[in-house]
């Protein structure tokens, strides 16, 4: 009777996938037009090879509106119950400050940044990193920390991969002491066998165990609570040729004496105690520090101060070629994605404190498990160590299940170390009704703390108070109350470019919408304030999203079973890779170990491979970059007794759908190899093709490029590893897993068994508001505006590849060579020059050198595309008028880029206009403004600064 | 035994005044130095007369960290029950645009900025009001909307003054639709009341009553659902002479022929079911449009479009000479504030939906609507009416308060008509279960709504369907994406200065600090989603909040009894004169309507006074600019007889202390007066003076200066009205006021019972985190900055009036007439220059013209401070150029002012340099760059344009 829409068609009106893809249904047509098809449908099927292509709907559940989304999560999160986190272990209770949690870890010009490549227009985030490394140089007392790394667990890691680098000529174990942090000691014994290194657990307090050793690492203070002084082991390790890392915990080392004064060679912790929310376990960012002569040892992201063309200080990525996307196979470590916002926060949350601050924090913190430990001894109760910061260690034999259920009730998680002994660890947090629930929990009721207060004295150790002073600098002294704090954060955030300006065009990146419906969800008290250690049925919201959420990855990816632990793709190529070795391993295969490795895989690729323990070796490619697979079969061939695996990306880092990929798999696994399909480009797979069924054994995948958590400027990342049935039983594992089979194992890849916890949110988000449909719409219009993008430009640039059907996938290679030989313009010229057309570079010169790699990503609209290709066209004008010798290389536009405001209003005698300079598509009052010109990155490495530089610096 | 800090010491270490107050205790002796005061104590005895200084700390809880009023104000929010709100009457579900909630309502950029007043530091937030503008005046189809009036409401009795206004020559009654909202009809008939114009509500269905009247308003869709044709009404009331006001629903409107089509005069109505919270009941953004030929009647802001002195077009505030701050007690209304950060929100909600959004939220809502209707009349219930928009009325004879009950056990608010109605209204939010809820609480389950639906034609009525169309502006209809949209919003906030940039020096309006934890709390679901009308048993955290608010309010002014039901600080005035205007009356004075009024006072106070039926008598000021008592003597013996009150302002509008301020009171009151002091200024007394202890019988606060509350770029505020005992009888009411003891009386302010509830926790958690001390202390340092700066730049501008001791209070006026007179250098020319420099200007021109005043607030550290000093010295250095005839005025950086990036890199003929025109102070990475030049204000007002410009009015 009624021809008027049903409920049912108007409850579907408004999906969430028209807010996350960009196009509109009749720009999208547009597009199709310009390129011939009829349909996306029509698209995909010329595009995707016919033998991988599946265009069944993913069996997920229907789409979800933002409001049903956010409600369920907002469900999922109140089965969560954060009591107040007194289980230490390296997670403490902490408050955001307010103004950094909304101007920072809720703003997207600061969530939305991408990775300082471009140091120019990362001025702002770059600040806060140096800031961050000089906190964590002030703190441990060394001059060069990094910024930063995953967690402390892969810190302890990477600085035993460190000690064995930088000190090549000893030989024997890594000694680790006892009173570790239980999963740093899993950490770095996984990381360890996968790389041969023996690995010793010594009690420490009667100093180091005897014979050789390369390395020891000393918990500072221990697990326990016990601060054992490091001297006497610096000495005695130093004697023996000894490298000695500390893991430390910054708050108590403004008050305990520094490692670096103590002399430690590399010093390595977590800064989630300095505002970062507990997030079940992360993402938080760990730090390293290292001493003078090892600093280019150092693994992850190094800021260090350069010089401008103006002649200006300014920040950039020190030390690059260190990094595993310029050394593969010998780079220093394969971290890529790390935990810029983390970092940023914790840095923030020092220069919102200052030295008297954080003090005042750290004084608290210890005088309340001072008074605990005096209440506790006044009623009788064993306490293991009279001298401690922040952790006592409680002996209550056959009783301790009690204690810390007792406790529980009353509001507190205390950690259960065995039946006898509990552990408490005090907080920024901790008040007086937690340290009465404590003493109720050991049946010490109805002390008067403030008696107690008041006859005890501090427990730090003797001889081990802090002498040395941290954080003289004025960042750190100077935005104390919230209004210079606001816009401390706001002026840093101002400097810099993110997707909230602009496209970040950023090839094998994803930068793509990251929805404010995902994004919320992180903030709430029950995902943001729970320990990764609570106990099981604390976490039942976490369980379950966990579980739906690696159900769904699996589904994705046609893979079997997923783990969200490995907290990068980094991790999560490790873990995949390790994976395959103990497959090997267990089929009696120990002599495979042989990865293969196209040439134009991700650098990371290389790196992981070593890490895990393999021989990489590098396959040609083909004219058309696509892997040559007669090299591959003839790698194979040669190889058949040790193959281990193949490493290769799909669609491929060249952007294109390569047709060789079945058969590629096929002759890998003929000769007794696996396949690791590298998940980076899944964005061009979802809904469209599965790894898992088209012959891949495992896989990582990026959350935080296809699955919509944001880059953050470096990280957070969550790389879930996903594998076949025969590898599952060799996916990452934890001592302290809350499901008791996954305990023992492989070992853990990341310090907290569900790794990155605390960020899922957003992915699970995604997935449940986009349904399989959605999934594979988003994919299809990411081909599409890629293939648009290439059309539009291969008129004006060579595109270097095209895959299957003559069409790129999800990115396209713009081919400069040619360009720069004949008119000396430089892919970096174009990058910069892109700058003040208001753009972000693409990637520059990878996988090939002298290209650009763009990807637009489905969520930039046809405007947006549009705009972005007409300042290439443009630049490409600015190139021919180079070429015809209008102007030099060195006088053109393009050289002179990025362009200042200073610059253009002050004297001016280059060989364009002021105009032309700055307002090359015309005046435009939303430009942005680089607040530097280009930055000379050579005179940085030269002259390393990697702390904040004097104010003085700034006044010329 | 220890000499440690105890817990309590260390437990207050972290004090909340440290972060509020900008200049820390170093900063704070350096100013006190340059004053020659020891301390903040000294400093305030000098500075506040003896007779009403009263230093006793006041009696507030003691101040609780950031973290225990967060998670106070969390219990809080949870003691509320927002359950699905089908009550209707004017508030409704709806579903904010997750981007818009966090880049808008949570985003400091934008709600940390003033009314733009300085147009060419606001052009993002002019814009957003001009969309605004063009989305109301498209919806109700008439060609001139303002931006914005404090709720539906006060927006019906703004038509009725107006149609008195525009419609002089009638006389008689304005005739009220019957079924308008409840809520209207009272605000309606209190304002009608204070100024003598009769009101008669009548059953509009058989037309209009007869006799006389000079307009009528309709509601349309009526409160009970049915939808009346307004054609006859109008043909009707045009032929008498009177005019049609309609109150409209805006979303009613996307589906519904708009009342202008059809020949309405006015249309009123909220735009809160456009995605703003129902923050039970306020604030929102009431609408009012207009026909041709009486937009100059408009109360309230408008925004037009000018040019700029480059020749862009530029938007600014129009016809501003309506508005009470130029013409006092001739004004078209005392509307000051409004609700500009809700209306931004609403019309971003357009923007994001654009016109076929909006339509298909209109559509659903209408289409639960009828399909309930459908399922109810299929089960034998009895509906009211044939058609209708989104509101049913049923008729269940003497069950109505059962299925109210019945309905909310579902979890489903309805509302109460009377005994034997039950109203439902449906909305955004709305789905099957709320459907089934409502079903089933009369007894109709287990139908089967598809087959309904499939069966349900529309009901919406015939002849009324929309035929024009709207919204079809390219800015409706292009940021469907949420990239899109998070880009449109980031580039307007990016144009605009706000206190997130640095100091907004205005004098009265105490920018200050706006601290995130005092704002976090207002997006929690428990105060964001309650419906105004809910059941009190679901309000229990509100109430409790609004009592212990009101008493805090009561103590710290020295009143009795406070009312926080007005919306805005004119409506606080409102709301105290009509308590005055009361008080006589009940004593049988019903002679005293005598208001007198001091030369120097805000135009708002005389705008109050006659809208409350008073009669405004200017007192002189004295040559000191204190009010002259002599003539305040003499005025009050002349009108001994007719004397109601004197408003006044302490400390006085020209920031000083003035010792009369008792001998006043006293006069006045032996004159039979009552005292009313504007709060305006009470960021100089809170700790140190109370107005109800020093001769106040009433005052408005506005918490959007004292407490807190951030302007919005012009909204909200909340203005509550404290009084004395004699007067507490007289304190607004509300005929649906959650407790029965305050539903009958003098009448509601506003259209909620608790005005605009939602942003209370705002100023809860400021008194809350500062206690007593705290707050006394933030007046001392807001005094101690005022002096600072006076002092500093008193050297170069004479400082206009002081107070007692030769100090000022909180601000201080620079007097540049004389400098003016010998340079033609103007107050414009400096308030312009100074975005240069990255200030926003001080208030200019009032309370004298041609002078600044400049209010640093507590919040401004001493750097910022100084910085601001040596900007306004650095301009005074090119004043001297001037004089000194360097330059001429008009060739001067100073009427050169603002300087764009186009025009510093374009062309330059000027007499001074690039360099000084935009880096006055050097260069600067971080400069803010107004994005366009001077704005012709003349312009815009000869050629009135208030809608969105066609872009190619930007194009050349």
């Amino acid at each position: 009777m009624s021809d008027h829409p049903t409920l049912s068609q108007l409850d579907a009106a408004q999906p969430f996938v028209v807010r996350h893809v960009g196009p509109d249904d009749e720009q999208q047509a547009r597009m199709l037009e310009a390129l011939g098809f009829a349909s996306l449908a029509e698209l995909m099927e010329a595009a995707v090879p016919g033998g991988i292509h599946d265009t069944a709907t993913l069996a997920l559940p229907a789409a979800a509106t933002e409001e049903q989304a956010a409600r369920s999560l907002r469900d999922v999160a109140a089965r969560n119950n954060p009591l107040e986190p007194m289980i230490g272990l390296g997670y403490h209770g902490t408050l955001t400050p307010a103004v950094v949690r909304r101007n920072v870890l809720e703003d997207p010009s600061w969530y939305t940044a991408y990775t300082p490549y471009q140091p120019e227009i990362s001025q702002g985030r770059l600040e806060a990193l140096l800031n961050f490394q000089t906190m964590v140089g002030d703190l441990t007392g060394l001059p060069t920390a990094n910024a930063s790394l995953l967690d402390e667990g892969t810190a302890a890691a990477e600085a035993m991969t460190l000690v064995r680098r930088a000190n090549r000529a000893a030989s024997g174990r890594f000694v680790v002491d006892a009173d570790a942090l239980p999963q740093t000691i899993a950490v770095v014994e996984t990381r360890a066998r996968a790389m041969g290194i023996a690995v010793e657990v010594a009690d420490l307090t009667g100093g180091l165990p005897e014979g050789d050793l390369c390395g020891v690492l000393v918990q500072y203070p221990g697990a326990g609570g016990r601060v054992l002084d490091p001297r006497p082991l610096v000495e005695a390790a130093h004697e023996r040729n000894a490298l000695v890392v500390v893991a430390a915990d910054l708050l108590a080392l403004t008050l305990l004496e520094s490692p670096g004064e103590m002399g430690a060679d590399v010093v390595v912790g977590s800064t989630q105690r300095f505002g970062v929310p507990l997030f079940y376990g992360g993402p938080h960012a760990g730090y390293m520090a290292v001493r003078a002569g090892i600093e280019r040892h150092l693994p992850g992201r190094l800021v260090g101060v350069s010089v401008d063309a103006e002649g200006r200080p300014a920040y950039r990525l020190a030390l690059q070629t260190r990094e595993q996307h310029i050394r593969r196979d010998k780079a220093t470590s394969n971290i890529c994605t790390a935990q810029v916002l983390l970092a940023v926060a914790a840095s923030m949350y020092a220069v919102y404190h200052g030295p008297e601050g954080l003090r005042a924090i750290a004084q608290r913190t210890h005088r309340y498990a001072a008074v605990l430990d005096a209440a506790l001894r006044e009623a009788g109760v064993e306490v293991l160590h009279e001298r401690f910061f922040d952790t006592l260690t409680l002996r209550v034999p056959g009783r301790a299940a009690a204690v810390v259920a007792a406790a529980r009730e009353r509001g507190v998680h205390l950690r259960l170390v065995d039946d006898d002994h509990v552990g408490v660890s005090t907080s920024e947090t901790t008040g007086r009704t937690h340290l009465e629930a404590v003493l109720a929990a050991v049946d010490a009721e109805g002390i008067d703390l403030d008696a107690v207060d008041g006859r005890t004295g501090d427990a730090l150790p003797d001889g081990l108070h802090r002498s040395t002073g941290y954080l003289a600098h004025p960042v750190f002294n100077t935005h104390r109350s919230e209004t210079s704090m606001l816009r401390y954060l706001r002026r840093l955030s101002a400097r810099d470019y993110a997707l909230d300006r602009g496209m970040i065009p950023l090839g094998s990146c994803t930068m793509k919408l990251n929805a404010t419906t995902e994004m919320e969800p992180i903030s709430l008290p029950g995902f943001a304030d729970l320990h990764p250690f609570a106990p099981v049925e604390d976490a039942a919201g976490y369980r379950a999203l966990v579980t739906e959420l690696e159900g769904w990855l699996a589904e994705v990816t046609g893979y079997d079973e997923v783990s969200i632990q490995p907290n990068a793709g980094s991790q999560g190529e490790l873990a995949g890779l390790l994976a395959i070795r103990a497959f090997h391993v267990a089929n009696g295969d120990d002599a495979r170990d042989v990865c293969l490795i196209p040439s134009s895989a991700h650098g990371t690729n290389a790196a992981s491979a070593v890490m895990a323990g393999m021989r990489v070796v590098v396959v040609k490619a083909a004219e058309d970059g696509s892997v040559d697979l007669d090299d591959l079969a003839a790698q194979c061939e040669k190889h058949r007794e040790d193959l281990a695996a193949i490493m290769v990306t799909y669609p491929s880092t060249h952007g294109a759908y390569e047709d060789g990929i079945t058969e590629l798999c096929r002759v890998v696994h003929e000769h007794g190899g696996q396949v690791y399909v590298d998940g980076a480009n899944l964005n061009a797979l979802l809904g469209h093709a599965k790894p898992g069924e088209f012959g891949g054994d495992v896989s990582h995948l990026n959350l935080h490029k296809t699955f919509c958590i944001p880059h953050g400027g470096g990280g957070p990342g969550v790389g879930p590893v996903a594998v076949r049935s025969h590898l599952a039983p060799y996916l990452p594992t934890h001592p302290m897993h809350p499901d008791p089979a996954k305990r023992a194992g492989i070992g853990p890849i990341s310090a907290a068994p569900y790794g990155s916890a605390g960020i899922l949110p957003i992915s699970w988000a995604y997935v449940r508001m986009m349904g399989g449909e959605g999934l594979a719409r988003a994919t299809a219009v990411a081909v599409l505006s890629a293939n648009y993008v290439a059309k539009r430009l291969g008129e004006h640039f060579p595109v270097l590849y095209k895959g299957h059907g003559g069409l790129v996938a999800h990115e396209c290679i713009l081919d400069l060579r040619g360009l720069t030989k004949a008119s000396g313009v430089s892919v970096d010229d174009v990058a910069k020059r892109l700058v003040d057309y208001g753009f972000h570079a693409p990637t520059m010169s990878f996988p090939v050198a002298g290209t650009l790699m763009v990807e637009p990503t489905e969520s930039e609209d046809l405007v947006e595309l549009d705009r972005f290709c007409d300042a290439m066209i443009a630049i490409k004008g600015e190139i021919d008028r180079v070429q015809a010798g209008e102007w030099t290389a060195e006088e053109s536009p393009l050289r002179g880029a990025p362009h200042t405001a200073a610059a253009v209003t002050g004297p001016w005698e280059r060989a364009y206009s002021r105009e032309v300079a700055a307002f090359p598509t015309g005046p435009d009052p939303d430009k942005y403004w680089p607040p530097v010109a280009r930055i000379d990155q050579a005179y940085g490495d030269r002259n390393l600064v990697c702390s904040c530089p004097s104010p003085e610096a700034f006044a010329q």
